[in-house]
């Protein structure tokens, strides 16, 4: 028994040709742009890119332009045969496997951004992520042309600075958020968790505990800022590191709420250190 | 004998809409921006996308955000049902006038901005003005995905800002540059030179004359340093005032050249002013 076999493109125009063919036959066009280094979350998003589209494209391109001097960039994980086999078996279509060269070519010096949803939580701690992020996804969606795009919820923030993206400059794609996947212990599924000694994967499994906790106070009409302080506290007592934020926010623009009770939807968000590893996790309330 | 008359859309919807119908009956689609007061140089844009295209949509959108405050934006002339009148002469198919709510809805908080290119000459005087340009041109190719699209050379700096744009982004539309359109006298046609008195419109004429002169004179085999101080005297004695630049740049990247002999192609900017009015124009060499 052989693993299903993917084809691969490189080339943004062999691409635009597979995806304008497939479209003059009809088929609406899914694409889920990914960093590689797959696990069940991406392959989450593939199967339901695939429930709404017939084709579905999986990008992987690790995009220098969102990390940061001193960032995982080098160590960032890459298996693209692994991640093939993968995107195979949940029913993706075509792997489109661009180089820096394709991406960025010489004397590239167009940068895509967004103001407002970009600015806080992520956007205060990787002044330069979002840009990056903008710049590159949007790049993705001019070359695919697909009829939706599908990002996980678990970077929140980069799904509402893609939605607010979209809608500005008008393309022509609807984008999909994914739940997020995770562990049996409720750990967020995450390309950096491969990061983690074993001590600290145990102690990671308690960061979603901690989420449920405070949006479960928070839908029992605590105030904002108590319900943070806790979760502050809550998470130190846990063994986690720094926490860079733990915010309650607006779910569309992600302005700040509190500091007093919920009068409508919310989402608290919180990035938090475990040893040199950097995790990020959401939960709606 | 009535005028051709010009439908006009408003949203993006139907604009999509009938930029698709059209390709799909096979007819390439050309788009010619502008921001209305339209004249001969203008109506050259649209000629040239008729050649290449079978349908032309030309836009007609005062952008807000090229404008610095203290610019003209509030008097930049606007009369759509002229611009229709001329544009339907000239052979375009569609008018496309959105107006702000159409291009900046609420919230909206996306630019597209180009480095390098975009920062000497208009760049240095203006520090705003190409994410302006950058901004809604990327968003008008994205909404009427023409096959290509018209730009004058008179605004240079402008086309080779596109240019880098669409290469970077890979919006899939061929971007060309049209001659400028000039007066018998060699003034560049311009929604500005309405601006101008009487004495101010006789002196404007020589800004060609006193480019057309350095070019001659760098083609001869002139130093670039010595062509320029030539020029400025020139737009001094003319009666000119303020000359925000005159130099020679390589016609792609915008790099400034010399200072001694030129030892490939260049074009030659200038930015001037006339009273209140500033007056750019610039010549191949």
């Amino acid at each position: 028994m052989s693993a299903p076999s993917l084809p691969v493109v490189r080339e943004p125009a062999e691409l635009r040709a597979q995806v304008r063919a497939w479209k003059a036959r009809g088929e609406r066009v899914g694409l889920v742009p990914t960093m590689g280094a797959l696990h069940e979350g991406h392959l989450s998003l593939v199967r339901l890119a695939k429930a709404q589209a017939d084709r579905v494209v999986a990008s992987v391109f690790v995009n220098p332009t969102q990390f940061a001097a001193g960032e995982d960039f080098e160590a960032y994980p890459r298996d693209e045969a692994r991640d093939a086999a993968l995107l195979a078996s949940a029913g993706c279509d075509l792997l489109y496997g661009p180089g820096p060269a394709q991406m960025y070519p010489d004397g590239f010096s167009t940068t895509v951004s967004v103001s407002g949803v970009s600015e806080p939580l992520e956007g205060a701690f990787r002044p330069t992520h979002f840009a990056g992020v903008a710049t590159v996804v949007a790049k993705l969606l001019i070359q695919a042309e697909p009829d939706v795009a599908v990002f996980g919820e678990k970077d929140f923030q980069q799904l509402q600075v893609i939605r607010r993206l979209v809608r500005d400059l008008d393309l022509p794609v609807a984008i999909v958020g994914a739940p997020t996947i995770r562990t049996q212990d409720g750990l967020a599924r995450s390309s950096r968790n491969a990061y983690l000694s074993e001590a600290e994967r145990t102690t990671a499994g308690k960061l979603n505990v901690i989420l449920a906790a405070a949006a479960e106070a928070l839908r029992g009409g605590a105030d904002v800022a108590s319900a943070e302080v806790d979760a502050l506290k809550a998470l130190a007592e846990a063994g986690f590191g720094k926490v860079d934020y733990f915010e309650t926010r607006d779910p569309d623009d992600l302005k700040r709420l509190g500091p007093g009770p919920l009068t409508g939807p919310a989402r608290v968000l919180v990035a938090a250190w475990l040893g040199k590893t950097r995790l990020i996790d959401n939960i709606a309330v």
